[in-house]
């Protein structure tokens, strides 16, 4: 299995609700560096998994409707904590759609396989999602 | 699949028999930077993986039975050489019993299903050990 | 000379005043990756720039005062920018009045000659503050 | 499963064919960081996966081909696009046929399963292939 | 002293001449993470160094000169090595000619006094070039 | 000022003696990951600082007399606390008389100028050693 790797980060502003949060229950934030892993079985006749200017381009979309946002504030997340895992999860799922749908390049709808999203929250803590890239609709 | 992975470090003195070892066969020691990680299919209602403050403090704990030890003289590995492969897959079986008995956070008995402990001797080599999470007795 | 660094992280939200700053006007947050490094002409009896332990306490302590909060709410700092800049000096300037005091360890009073601290902010962008440790009054 | 990763480098020069590539059709070149992943399922007698010394070296005489070369002028890779994941898949298949021949140590033909090969190519991409060590001829 | 840091990288194939570089004196490449560093005594009164966003910009513009391309057919550097120590003062040139200007924000022609540029080539090596930033004549 | 830094690691077993150190009193170990910056005002004829070969040579060479080692136990720290801030002035005292001894390359003789040693003890914690290169007598 071939896997492309590209790295980006978003700064964000949050507060979690649940006494298991501790002094985390209070407004505060996090910087994550963030990892898109895709995985692909064969690469393509240039000889690779995937666009890569494209796929650094599709992450950062993607993290655009995070960065520099309260999520608190933000509608699509009334009533969720945005955990690190929760946001791994989220952003999986908005860039597999873009995967599925043929975004990061030329013969890749169908055959990019798989993603894993990781969010470095501090040099001690990280979280990750890691799911099937399914066919689009 | 998510994943929370958690970090730590310990600071061992040891010696490793067989010429296989070449100059290791004599006393030196290691830092070993230690990475955790716990996979769970599913977040809980407060939406993470596990209470990552008691994941961290059971890695420590797990630790603070190695750090600033000589492994040499420890009667748990007597006899044993205790390479980087071999703490890595001890590491793991001591924090995945805890995992098992539901120590790393409410709700978390029997749902973390697997933990990956990476152990990093130096920069240029590091170890790791994969497995389940076994459901307590 | 002779140095020490320790290295912790505090994770805050913040605003910026300024159209200088784009979109991070808006509430967001970070987690800063924090080294304080001192420095000292020659080591104590023991060997030691400082009592690492102590140090990393002493930074720990510091750092408390800011972390999981949103500094746009903190009395301390109404109306100032809290860039990264402006965060290194400030806890550079509490950090040197603790080991002008000796708080680092025995025999560090009017030892420890000059401290840096760096705040990383993201892969892609850092800033450090630098200064003597001045005598206590 | 067990892993044991080694690290090392090389610098090379290449280009690309294909408008896909863009400015990367021009000549440059790379420093890749890689990293060779060796699992297998049980220790051996010793307690290692292999003999570490010997997969630095295997790693090290693999990417010694590859090393202050043009790969454009390398016959092995002509009309070859030689990309990160092309890379990946070349020294796993190099590096495996030496593991599967036992040339990573003692007791290691036939029991070292698979090898995951990483080549970061700049701190924000890098590209990997995972696959088996088939027993060999 | 305040700092401010930012980071890029950059992709270049070239050669050496002199038996010193052994290997290194047939045409290969490198990838160059690139870090500058602006100094200044005191912050400006939006609280920073410089306009981090354009002091981004001005280095990935300087960058952009070498990037992806074959130093050994730029005419800037006929009859040069363009040694790791050589585009380290390179760059430092021209970035620091960019900061006298003015062009890395308000307020900051004349303040910032000095840059220091760092090329990490491999993860074992690695120069800096560090020098005042002379006023703009 | 030029600089050019090379990289390498050590693993050693040692115990300090002292209440200050609480835990590190008992016989423990350590990875060291040595940085070692050399700085020279110009360039040589071939745009080198030294040659990077030859510093990772002497370096290497510097370290071997403590790689693998029980420092309690080498005649030459008989006596004394080997703290990471000692070995680093004592891998700089040894190194820095390479320099000066012309070991670096041609044209180095009396042309390095200043060395700084940088041991990293744990992702935590590090210390360093700067002075200058005294011309050999």
């Amino acid at each position: 299995m071939y896997a492309v790797t590209v790295s980006d980060h978003f700064m964000i502003a949050h507060s979690f609700r649940g006494t298991l949060f501790g002094p985390a229950q209070a407004l505060h934030g996090a910087t994550y560096a963030v990892e898109a892993e895709l995985r692909r079985p064969a690469l393509d006749a240039n000889g690779v998994v995937c666009d890569i200017g494209r796929a650094m381009t599709a992450l950062r979309e993607v993290l655009a409707a995070f960065d520099y946002r309260n999520l608190d504030a933000e509608p699509d997340f009334a009533g969720i904590n945005t955990t690190t895992e929760f946001l791994a999860a989220e952003i999986h799922r908005r860039l597999a759609a873009r995967a599925a749908a043929g975004d990061l390049g030329p013969d890749t709808a169908g055959r990019l396989v798989a993603l894993k999203v990781t969010l470095r929250e501090s040099p001690r803590a990280w979280a990750s999602f890691e799911g099937p890239i399914a066919a689009a609709a």
